[in-house]
């Protein structure tokens, strides 16, 4: 689970329902107004249907939902496992790396290892696993759109619905003192797209990006490995291979560890 | 029939006219203004016209109707049916086709055929079909570009229009109870703007440009098929030809079916 | 003259002087403003002239000017054409050309056509014309900039007009009578800026664009003829070598044709 | 002095004070306001300090005077000048151009020809004059973003200091004859940053990149028949060299006048 | 320390608060609002927190003391250094290095010495410094990338406070006398947006890329330097190689020096 993303939501809610409390002394109610809710989440859930297909739509929850659980391995862990799978292999060869498999979570280095096992060649290796790196890259980016999107056509479904609100009130302005209650609930719906926008779908779009970035970089590095342990390098050469990948901050505090 | 936009449009502009009719109580007459559809649609379709050639103007509607309807076969069936055609080829030589062309309903995949039959050698099969698309590609980018500039220009009309009757309604503010009336209209227009640009043009040119991309994997996917035929590699080699644009899930999927 | 341009602007006027006037009740007189004429003309046209320089300023009405009126021929006519012009080449020798040239009304052609009656060689004609038609393209895009620019500007100078307009207004509140009547004044300026922004200069500099693609696929086109019949190829050569230019339906168009 | 942009600074200004005096019937008092000439000018100018470094911030106005100031010369004349230097090389040798150093005022062109009379090879004196030129459109550009920057900040601190002016008069509404005056004055600050932002930064920033433009191909030629002399070509070829820089209509200008 | 930053900040707030003294006569209570600080500054931290990942997001500070603190040497000292280095190691060697060391506060230029000492040769010091120049130019483009979200996501969140404001307002508008105070109050937040947004991230943002790009033209002049070195060039030779990045005017005035 990221921390930033969890902490930002949280706290950036708890902000925002205090200062409701603290600047409407009390009385929140009409900060919550279905209609409003209505209007800017069927309106960006419907534009968005009809901008993406319907498989790409409820893809996205998925892809959102594995960012925000799934974690990363940090590069050292990967490393340091590379390090012993190529002297396993060394020493008991590729055959030996099959009981490793089970205690691997991570999909793609289960994969990879697999294909040592499988015996298959170094290029084989690099093509397959840079058409799964390719796939997931696209797979994000489309999440990525989707949520840029909807950031940009929840503002507009709430100025439609702060649209309704004021016409419909201005149309029947019979009692002056109905304005301002009028005009409070056609502003909610403005406060839910600009909320929403801001807080949720632009920076989730933005972490998605940082997200399948960092994904990359720990697959990449993985391949690398992978299709060094295929062509018979030592460990030592596997480990070296894969820091490259490594900012120089990283690689001296991997040095000292090892 | 793409059921997410045809969901989309629907339900969008139900739950809009669901909450006008709750927000105005019943009296949804205000909402329904002639003027503000004729200056937003007019001045839409003009501007439309003047960016954009009489050919190209009228050419969208059509591009957009086969977007909504024309169905893409799913990339499984084009690979089953080339194999088959792989096979016949094989079997009874390519003439053997020729029956087969009058069953097929995509005009892209009987020109293919028609090729084949009438003896074309690969290369020239790959540029015919290869031109094939890139047409294809731009007549769909053309659409695309005209249903993003009238995403553009629609809102601009619709604050035309409500300028037009601000203007009017304040120089003759003889009777102040009318001003909550005038303004209404007034807004009306800006909501049938923003309604159309973000329900409507849009989130359509969106989803024209997924249909492109698409619906010119698939095509690729049929000329990779068509000249493999053509070159006489066997069924399983035209197969897997054309899995390579099917992403990992989709190939296992098959691998499974078959 | 370009057809969908001139119903677009007729039509758009049509139907915002019309909207006015139902808007209006038929006193249309605030509407023409001289003060507002002036701030939005004045600005944009003196801010488009620091940006640009004399040259280019005076030069984008004739551009303009250009593009409206000047009719591009179609491809097929220009192919008839060169297919004609290569008979006679090979019939009776580059010189008998000079008699056609008088009969020709496109600067461009008749060009070509005279290099070819002066013995040009082939590489010679491809370089000269070539440049021509560079130049051709950097008239035209420096057209669309400024075009561009002015769309841009336009609001902006509506709105130093109207600001002007509520300024003065606000200054002396006295007769709370008059309030109504000088925003509505201070709006005007804003409705000329969209206007004159929406209906005239961006979809312009838009249609100089489109112009400026189909002119030049066009002189693209003769320069490939005038080049095959410079290098002595038939006229049925020089007649497919323009075709390569048309998409697949205009092709299948002339051969059923010729 | 570039005869567009005195114009259209001169007329532009004319326009607005005269809608200004027009508008106000005289009283234009309150269009000149000093706190609001502090915030949008301050603002900008603090802003572009922190953007920029103090070099570069300072370098701008010199970059822009010499915009204004220095015209450069019509490339017919680079041309005849050059064709001129050519034949005394030709005539008396590469020292005899010493004497003509002195006549001339652009010192990227009497660098040129002080390298000639020192007798540099040709390699050389592309090098050293191409390095001058990219470092001339270094300093043009970072000029160029200096302006586009100040003409986006100007509206933003327009909107600061009228959000100041509004905040301070809502806060104390005791008088509401004072409503009127107080709007007024605090709407007078984005009155200062849309017209300057649209009448002098942005289209200065535009006029700044076409002055480059123009000035990178004069010395573009200059470095072209400097090269030419260097190597020894005849006059005659030196002039042709330097043509291929002009569009096909000033070239035959120049050929009608020689 | 950057002296036009520094100025920038300070003059930009005095500015401000002393338009917000001369406006409110004073009483600048109103100005000074802590549940808009708490919106405003609460909704950009989390909104960036969600964006980016935690390390990202506490490394932005660092980023921007250190381009606040850290002085880039000026060219002509880097180079005056390295020739007295080029000089010490063709004298006595390169062991000689050794003492200089810790004479040195640049991080980079103690690196690449101590590789000089270490007798590492020259494509091994360009791999090594080069990877080290990327990852300057990352970490700064990434604090650049989260000071422009934080300067375009302030605005949203205090358009979303001064929301809350209205709606709360308006919905108990009993007290007339009141509707001014809550505006300004509310107003106040969408003031501090528009000030932090303008004054502080975005023109942050612009200065940390100035920054990046001279240190990096610093870190690649010793970067060519150190590798001159451990080439074996001469003195001058060195100088020469390091003054290729300078602009003509640094070089001449380092000339007259040396």
């Amino acid at each position: 689970m990221d921390l930033a993303t969890a902490l930002g939501v949280i706290v950036g809610f708890v902000v925002i329902i205090g200062t409701i409390a603290y600047e409407s002394h009390g009385s929140m109610g009409i900060f919550f107004n279905i209609p409003a809710i209505a209007i800017v989440g069927g309106g960006t859930t419907c534009a968005t249907m009809i901008h993406f297909s319907m498989r790409q739509f409820l893809g996205v929850v998925s892809v959102v939902k594995k960012t925000l659980v799934v974690k990363i391995a940090p590069p050292q862990d990967s490393i340091q496992k590379m390090v012993n799978y190529a002297a396993i292999n060394r020493r008991d060869g590729a055959l030996a790396l099959e009981q490793e498999i089970p205690k691997i979570r991570d999909p793609f280095l289960s994969k990879g290892l697999q294909m040592l096992v499988d015996g298959a060649d170094e290029h084989h290796i690099q093509d397959l696993l840079g058409q799964e790196i390719q796939y997931m890259e696209e797979r994000h980016s489309m999440g990525k759109k989707i949520l840029d999107f909807m950031g940009a056509s929840a503002p507009s479904f709430a100025m439609v619905g702060t649209l309704i609100g004021l016409v419909s009130m201005l149309s029947k302005m019979e009692n002056p003192d109905e304005i301002g209650k009028g005009m409070a609930t056609a502003l909610v719906c403005t406060f839910y797209g600009a909320l929403i926008a801001n807080l949720v779908f632009i920076p989730m779009g933005g972490k998605l990006g940082q997200y399948s970035k960092a994904e990359k970089m720990s697959m990449e590095m993985i391949k690398e490995g992978v299709c060094a342990i295929a062509k018979g390098d030592n460990p030592t050469l596997v480990g070296e291979k894969m820091q490259i990948f490594l900012s120089t901050k990283h690689r001296e505090a991997i040095k000292a560890k090892v």
